[in-house]
């Protein structure tokens, strides 16, 4: 009987892992939990987690031995925390290995939309180049000027490489941070009135939703371009839409949204939005480690030491 | 009778600004020279040039009194500088102020291709995203180890941002230059051989055609991307397509090809090649300072003042 369920699309090669390690369940929604025998749901002292699919009281409560759920991601969102910490279950994720990533896809996006290279690469493959000349103007990204909403581990690895590209730092956080001389905003509009470039690097849940809000999108002005690489969540989705449909802002990139896969189709009729289908930490390098990083978790709570990224 | 000729495809704004300083006679090629009448052609004593038709001594010979060739644009290989020297013409071009712009194109291609940005945009806008799920995993950018051959003003441009990206950085020179300890190689293979990433951002023209040859290319290897925002010219292009088509290098990032816009239809076809049409300096905001530059350098000319530019 094994000890171990494994929850979610994990991918071939991290199935093989897990299965080296633990020789796990394999389930792919934990609403086939309710599949499982009595038995196999008692063995189980460990759950490795995948996905989005919510995972609260009423999956912990056909778990009565499980004592781990190790996230794959850096946002547990999807885990109920509290309803795990009431059972004395902890709860881990995999912090800082896919920072780099997701840092790297914020700036690309940020750069892609400024220059518009998704269009004026289909105005060179589509024959326009040859046939009608140059691609029109667009925008200078280096020495603009950015808000980071959310300047924690991720926050911060965008802001040190949009820093080399000679912008002016600003920031929303909790509270003040020791940085560069980047500049402090205790609340987000005072941000968004700075600013030009808005990157969203939030924490996902219900403390951030909603809250990059309509007056947020509105104080960022027509030439405000919104980045979000954090959970679909934290933006106000519908007056995201109505300003980019409308102007209000100048454009977007985007590698989270409300109810994925299945996003909002007004996103795909808009040309001023880069779109990336969550793929922010989707490198070989960095989902390795993340998949290491959470069986490391699982192997350490059977073995009775230490967790080595707990949440809770 | 105009006293400058403006001669390529400016825009409207370049247009109406050289029409307010210096009332110019427009020509969209300079084989038009020929239909200028003698006087008119006497009467020049400037030119204001844009483009990558050949200016040599053919042009210069139609233009007596012509004591400057002002370049659009830092790369002024389609003026024959040794051919304007023989005629104690003067060239200048726009350096500097396009420096970052070509570098963010150059940083943003190497993102998109390590991070196949735009096959992944095209997974979710078909609508692959949502019936068939995750785009596949691709390939981390950060912390690579990446060789600039050539580093000029924008080659440290690139260095600087991609250094932000922790990448581990040589680079090729004809002489060493003082760095932040990055790795200098004195001849290319060499520093292909050390590399992964290779962005090219040498000066166009005779003495680097083809400098990155089929060797180069070769040294640099099956996990290699090659990124030019140089000239075609600095490449050897059937040995770049060769490895492109073949999997001797991973893929490319190009701003620049041999005979734009009419480039080599091979490239299309290829989807591990992020393709721009030559945009690298194409913002609203550096081009109005590139033809800022250019008109200040005519200026000066004609009150007989020290040219801000010259490169001869």
């Amino acid at each position: 009987m094994s000890k171990t369920l494994a929850i979610g699309p994990f991918n071939d090669a991290e199935r093989a892992a897990l299965s080296d390690e633990f020789s796990p369940v394999f389930l792919a929604k934990p609403d086939e939990l309710a599949g499982l025998t009595d038995d196999q749901r008692a063995a189980a002292t460990a759950v490795a987690y995948k996905g989005h699919h919510a995972f609260g009281a009423a999956q912990m409560d056909l778990l009565p031995n499980v004592g781990i759920v190790a996230n794959f991601g850096v946002g547990y969102d999807a885990i109920d925390v509290h309803a795990a910490a009431a059972r004395s279950i902890k709860v881990t994720n995999t912090p800082d290995v896919l920072n780099d990533d997701v840092a790297d896809l914020a700036v690309a996006m940020l750069l892609m939309q400024c220059r518009e290279m998704e269009q004026a690469s289909a105005w060179a493959r589509s024959g326009n180049w040859k046939s009608k000349g140059e691609y029109r103007l667009n925008r200078k990204a280096s020495g603009g000027t950015v808000g980071i909403v959310g300047l924690g581990r991720i926050g911060r690895e965008i802001a040190d490489r949009l820093a080399a590209f000679k912008m002016d730092i600003h920031y929303f956080a909790r509270s003040e941070k020791t940085t560069p001389g980047w500049q402090y905003h205790g609340d987000p509009v005072s941000l968004a009135r700075a600013v030009d470039f808005l990157v969203i690097a939030l924490v996902g849940g219900k403390d951030t939703e909603n809250f990059v809000s309509a007056e947020v999108i509105e104080a960022l002005g027509p030439r405000g371009v919104v980045v979000n690489i954090s959970r679909g969540s934290t933006v106000d989705e519908a007056a995201l839409l109505d300003a980019l449909e409308n102007g209000k802002i100048a454009g977007a990139g985007l590698d989270v949204f409300l109810n994925e896969p299945a996003i909002d189709d007004r996103f795909y009729k808009l040309d001023n939005v880069v779109i990336q289908p969550h793929q922010g930490s989707g490198t070989v390098e960095t989902r390795a480690a993340m998949a290491k990083l959470q069986r490391d978790n699982i192997a350490a709570h059977h073995a009775g030491k230490a967790l080595l990224t707990p949440v809770n």
